[in-house]
């Protein structure tokens, strides 16, 4: 049993070992080989006096090819505060030290045992990155080479470095509302990647002529407009609600990242087309059949779906919820690497194991 | 963080704290204050020789009150061998040592740190006779006094405990299929509980006259027959399908753990009253109706369903399918009794925060 930090996982994973093990993962969920948990997501109140509530959330995969099972658990408090007509879902770091909660725990398929522990951190920035890599990878076009990012923040910074692994690119555009985060992450991404990185005060501005925008905010309001549209942009997301309605529906093809996720609750994506009767969501625009119908993202990549069609065509691809299996499969090359580097805390395996059972 | 062993787990929590502990969460999950997770149970082929198959399975609850959220986390390779024309679910030890694997996460709803891990095998078997207990205590007769146990493993020791601590028991009698476990079984409850205890080879003689019967066996088929029924006993169940759907219906009174856990798929309670069309459980019985709207534990505790009527009413508990917010509610008593008593390994809590969040 491993303890791996996220310093670790950090010097271990790259974003194209990563987009690889996805490669093979996602045609093993097509074949039915890979498996994907059923995600539980609690929220509680909590005994604080800053209106924070408590959230418990569980997601879990296999990938048997891989010989490994993940689990990963988030243990968060969330407040939700508004500024500027935004509302803004915030995780409070309220763990000793001011630190968040969010762990992984990785088994053997083949014995049981757990093979390692570690905290979320890296690992999830990167398997949100590789996803949306390996959607880039068969959607966008291939000389895609000027990329716009939408947001500054943990998950802005995968995005970029996926596309990065991906395609030729000779240029970033960031925006943020915060003009100096924007700064900053285009001064960190310019020295990571080698590629000219410009910070942008206005969206329109930074996405304007982009062959490809990934939006990678924490805004619960659209950020990419239906009138920055261009023929043969590829679009991505990674949180519901990001792109407008009229934005998703300008698209030729769309794909999700799983439709068995996207529950009609969830699907804030399609605010203003739907209302609610009783407790079910009613699609009042028939548009709303395309995104409803959108194959998955293991689909398209074992050839189930097709990726793009021409150079001038739009493409999305919403990137909304974690897959259990993308940690396990991610989760067997940051073993493998770990053992080689002998890197990681060793626990004792017998803590972790017993002599009973249920 | 705390690692907490099994023997830890034992050397602190009793079962009547923990059946105290039970009752305050069932009430506040009847309050909707305490959640309950949406269980994942994940199958996948494994590569291993011997045809077993790799089983993931995770269940999570809150219980706000305590300040405690919990994750359990099984991972196990199954098989399903035959004999003496039952199939039994084997747990294969197969993890270095040849041993089992399951694991408790709690952690603190106010700051959201992970507090505790340990295996989960004594505080799984505590919690089953809890709810078993628990039940019990709202449905036995209050004079109940003559206990058979079916089964003579891990679960029928805490079904045993629980009812110790909730009724007085004057006689404990013991049935399995093998004779050797049953005497086992009987002279260790016999030295724990100081309660005389006896072995039978024949299962309806164990029964007869029994004023509480528990079934407590790892049998995929009915080990609980209709006619062995008798007025005015409390029957229990701890899975689907030990007790013979006519001995079902001539309870009085049912309560099931969770209704919500209960889907038609596992209802094998029921087979033989019921057929599928296509995918859709159809229940070709109507007395089914009675098991389908059985109340739930929680609505028996808070009040909301009526426990015993009347002494000759024979009452019945589907103890089936675990709850979260039980590992939560029993895993704050055993914190509090840990801090206490100075029991356990301390690791560094920064290991499992970070200084980052997705």
């Amino acid at each position: 049993m491993l303890y791996l930090s996220n310093a670790d996982v950090d010097a271990l994973l790259d974003m194209k070992a990563c987009i690889e093990s996805f490669e093979l993962a996602y045609r093993a969920a097509f074949e039915g080989t890979a498996v994907n948990g059923r995600r539980s997501d609690m929220i509680t109140a909590t005994q604080r006096e800053d209106g924070g509530v408590y959230s418990l959330k569980m997601v879990g995969g296999i990938v048997p090819a891989s010989g490994i099972g993940a689990v990963r658990i988030n243990s968060d408090i969330l407040s939700f505060p508004s500024a500027g007509g935004r509302t803004r879902k915030v995780k409070v770091p309220a763990a000793p030290g001011d630190r968040w909660v969010g762990l992984i725990l990785l088994f053997s398929t083949v014995t049981g045992e757990p093979l390692a522990i570690l905290p979320d951190g890296v690992l999830q920035r990167m398997r949100v990155g590789a996803s949306s890599g390996l959607a880039l990878r068969h959607m966008a076009r291939g000389d895609a080479s000027r990329l716009a990012i939408l947001g500054s923040g943990w998950q802005a910074h995968a995005q970029a470095m996926a596309a990065a692994a991906v395609r030729p690119l000779s240029e970033i555009r960031i925006f943020s509302p915060n003009p100096d985060n924007a700064r900053a992450f285009a001064a960190a991404l310019e020295g990571r990647l080698n590629i000219p990185a410009r910070a942008f005060v206005a969206p329109e501005e930074a996405v304007r002529t982009a062959d490809i925008v990934l939006c990678a905010t924490n805004s619960l309001q659209a950020v990419f407009q239906a009138s920055w549209v261009e023929p043969g942009m590829h679009i991505g997301s990674i949180r519901d609600g990001e792109i407008a309605p009229e934005a998703l529906l300008k698209a030729g093809r769309i794909i999700v990242h799983d439709p068995g996720n996207m529950g009609s609750d969830h699907l804030v994506v399609a605010k203003g087309l739907t209302h609610k009767e009783g407790s079910k969501q009613i699609n009042s625009d028939p548009r709303l059949a395309k995104i409803a119908a959108a194959p998955s993202l293991a689909e398209l990549v074992a050839g189930a779906a097709s990726g793009r069609q021409s150079a001038d065509e739009i493409t999305c691809f919403l990137n909304f919820h974690g897959l259990g299996y993308q940690f396990a499969a991610a989760g067997a090359v940051l073993l493998d690497r770990a053992r080689q580097a002998g890197l990681g805390h060793r626990l004792p395996s017998e803590w972790f194991t017993q002599d009973v059972h249920s």
